[in-house]
């Protein structure tokens, strides 16, 4: 089973996906809690803010696992379900550090069929005008391309906003 | 009962709004028209361009009040249902005047449990590339904060594109 | 038959409208093949590339039409259906050459009364940041008159995110 939801900033997305997959595995117990990949890696003051409104709200729930860049070999080594939060920022990641655009999307095809349970969080970042400036609207481009595939090999998929969510898929 | 209209710049929210409003209160005469909270503060010739399209457009189905800033206080005394257009115009002022973040979220909050129908319009700004400019940024985040937050007060809630509105809630 | 798709960058539209009247005239062959009215009149080296992507995927489908501006005259001589792609496309071409907005509004109106069945798809620009340049905001504005008018006209509405479709009308 793989889940996206799919947001806008504040749209409400991760809290969406914590409360779907929580509810999914309702009665777990430890040590059968959910994993939690956080994928940030480059952490300012403001990240490290808002990253500790995420740590607060999951509380005891999740297994927390953090991981930048190795998404495919992490989550291959995965036995439960795995909540990626977020694939946004591991596209950032990968971009930043150079990786070609094609084995970026190649990589993120293979997880989409590892055996785990996935729910997915990703930004949608293309309903604005498209930025004057190059890189941006490279990351728009990857972003939407990654969006489409992940849908294509989801089950579900909903788009977030004002913290609601609307069935696509 | 409380219902948010949220969409972007020229989705037709406003309108959607004000049929929305107009349609439950339709068999309404003066002096019982709905109430419309215009939160506009700076006025420049553009602005001014689109409040005289909105006016226009209200023509004798309204009585108009004008309050940039005393959001709780201006609903608290109506006692007829009140169209608020809208509620990203009111945050930028709270902003401007440096109103600090949580103030203003507790406002709105206290806000959502007035005792008159409210009908609120929400800019959402949070779908396209997340902008450079840290004030922004800033705007985006309490943006959909407040978004998040009307939403779960809310009755019902439409997304707004294209003229069209979707059920989210 | 009026259909509008209306999405980000990279949502998917094109594919989705591309596929939705392929399948309205499945049992059609040439020379009864649906048009393709391309609007792109600028092409550097990243639109070069989109752009080939676009037309491998068309295959043997459509007949294609190239038209950057007069849509409404290629549009009259059209006795089959009709794929534009894409109206934002044109609209930009239409405030490029100065073209007043009244006019390019007007033009538009008239095209959603030709006889033939049109899909249309339009860039959704106006759910991020409102930007800070003048002529963004003035594209922003018209696309979104352009999107409200298209839908009143159009039997059926999508919106789409991350090449999924969501029935608005």
């Amino acid at each position: 089973m793989k889940t996206l939801f799919i947001g806008g900033v504040k749209s409400g997305k991760s809290r969406l996906a914590e409360a779907y997959i929580l509810k999914a595995h309702i009665h777990r117990t430890a040590p059968d809690k959910p994993y939690y990949l956080a994928t940030t890696e480059f952490i300012d003051e403001e990240m490290s803010a808002r990253i500790a409104i995420h740590q607060q709200r999951r509380q005891d729930h999740f297994v927390t696992l953090e991981e930048p860049m190795q998404l495919l070999a992490t989550l291959e080594l995965c036995k439960r379900p795995v909540l990626v939060e977020c694939v946004s920022m591991w596209l950032n990641n990968m971009l930043y550090h150079q990786v070609p655009e094609t084995d970026i999307l190649l990589e993120l095809e293979t997880v989409m069929k590892v055996s785990c349970d996935l729910v997915l969080v990703h930004n949608e970042v293309g309903l604005g005008i498209i930025p004057d400036n190059a890189l941006a609207r490279q990351f728009v481009d990857v972003s939407g391309k990654a969006a489409q595939m992940m849908a294509q090999h989801c089950d579900e998929v909903f788009l977030c906003s004002a913290g609601l969510k609307i069935a696509m898929k």
